[in-house]
């Protein structure tokens, strides 16, 4: 099994790209490549005495952010976006992992590697810490106007990566919305609820956006303008918390006893709500294992995001969506 | 200046909503009256040994959360929904407080009391807590499907409000979008950029959910469904993170001298994150000030409303409101 790794994407590239390639290497039974800056990445490996057989594919030109996705697409074929799709579609490798722009690898997605038949968009599921040990929000960004239809589909995509990745039988699939009554929300959710309450899916109903984190249900259906707006408001709300309680901490001119306790249980609390330990996402409805790490990735991150991509491989999400989705139209 | 309180509306009334007007009487110079079961307000007023004059307007009949707001309103003559709003309408009293169902509230106040010319619909603000202390959120649930006009007329709306009841001259209006840069989002979001960017109101650009408890401005522009999200999500998520740094107080065996500072602290930080000493939130839109508190709300809660709908006759919002639609159009 062959991972590709794009060490031209995310903020910490390519130093802590390469870094969590080699740690992902070591730890799981896989074959690491690289795209990217061929001189860079071959003094970081040096370094970092990694010996085994690498394969790089020099890549000159990099996707920033702001670009706008499809066009950036078609104009930069010497990215390693680009060429790491490319390698992909060509099964040269068997995933490709990177903290790149995720509209630029969802729209090269769909370029390149194409997606799933009957699929009608990729859609981007992201993981949320809950009570039940953590929520599936989909979609988390990746589509912005959305119809019920579409919101079906992401429910059936993140079902299928629950059961794979999670090892969730049936996963409980909530619908995002104002009320837990059926009949509230907006057209979007009123009509999708109709469709998901009709679908073989373990529906549980809606769900209110304060009992996403208390874990009610495995999985979280939404457009990609709201989910985006929960994911970030969760990082937002427990930045804000967290500073606030440093700071009430400070206020408190507590005992240096309590203060050296109270710290070393707050860097304890930090890692556990860290996402870098959850790792990458992989866009769903491709034709091929294709994840996202995020932006501020490290090393460790880099290794999760491939872990992610090993399970996907070895529990065979592509095959059984394309399966799935074949018999459902 | 006359206050009327539900005493039916919310979970804990006749009750607390009783001792919540009869606070706010001692700390403001103002009447009060009420809205509900005379029998029991009579009861509780004595208890209370509350001896000035009171008004009091039998009602039987109770909207719950569940109904239809606008059948039940048409349906209910006898609520004290409707008969307060009818008391507020023909000048009996000068705001109306409750902690009923807000739908209801909303259909009534548009049915009864109605809308402020050229305004399109009634808006819910609600302040959320962050850094720069305080932001306000609006629509933060009353209307789910909206276009752009309808933001920009939230916008004007908030920054009306925020000058009458927070004192800030030019309030910083941010649209809350996916991402920072012009040209993100949904068809909607997109839309409202221009509008807001074409307007004279403080618009400061699109804003991220992350960044709204960071107090990077003072209004956050969304449709209801959003707005809705983003509040609940905020509550769930401090939730989920009280309820985590519990757990882990629990299991990290700390002294007793150091679980007592804790303890304290916590109990110190629970309450700067309460709503409740927020109060209650005007409907904006409306021809009177119509005040919703919180359904959960005790009597502090309730005081805190009543101060809101002081603070809005005072400083003449309706009016200002008034003037402000009636030179845009």
């Amino acid at each position: 099994m062959r991972i590709l790794f794009d060490a031209l994407g995310g903020d910490n590239a390519p130093l802590e790209i390469v870094k969590g390639a080699v740690l992902a290497a070591e730890e799981m039974d896989i074959d690491i490549s690289f795209v990217g800056n061929e001189i860079e990445i071959e003094k970081i490996l040096k370094e970092l005495n990694y010996n085994k057989k690498v394969e790089i594919i020099n890549a000159t030109e990099k996707i920033e952010n702001n670009e706008e996705p499809a066009y950036a697409i078609r104009r930069k074929k010497n990215s390693s976006t680009v060429l790491g799709l490319k390698s992909l579609k060509e099964d040269k490798v068997d995933a490709f992992v990177s903290a790149g722009s995720t509209g630029a690898l969802l729209a090269g997605g769909l370029f390149i590697t194409k997606r799933i038949d009957n699929v009608k968009r990729a859609a981007l599921p992201t993981e949320l810490p809950s009570l039940s040990g953590g929520t599936l929000v989909i979609d988390s960004g990746a589509n912005m106007d959305c119809d019920a239809d579409l919101l079906l589909q992401f429910a059936l995509m993140g079902k299928t990566y629950l059961q794979g990745i999670k090892g969730i039988k049936n996963p409980r699939v909530g619908l995002l919305n104002v009320g837990t009554e059926e009949g509230k929300g907006n057209a979007l959710t009123k009509e999708a609820f109709t469709l998901l309450k009709n679908s073989d899916l373990n529906f549980v109903g809606n769900i209110e956006a304060r009992d996403v984190t208390m874990g009610k249900c495995d999985l979280v259906v939404c457009d990609g303008f709201v989910g985006n707006v929960l994911l970030k408001n969760t990082e937002g709300v427990a930045k804000f918390l967290m500073h606030t309680i440093q700071s009430e901490i400070k206020k408190a001119e507590l005992s240096k006893e309590t203060l050296l306790e109270v710290g070393s249980l707050f860097s304890k609390m930090s890692k556990n709500l860290d996402y870098k330990e959850v790792g990458g996402t992989i866009l769903l409805g491709l034709k091929q294992v294709v994840v996202k790490a995020h932006g501020d990735s490290d090393s460790i991150a880099i290794k999760n995001a491939a872990k992610a991509a090993v399970m996907a491989l070895n529990n065979n999400i592509i095959e059984t969506l394309e399966r799935d989705f074949k018999e459902k139209i």
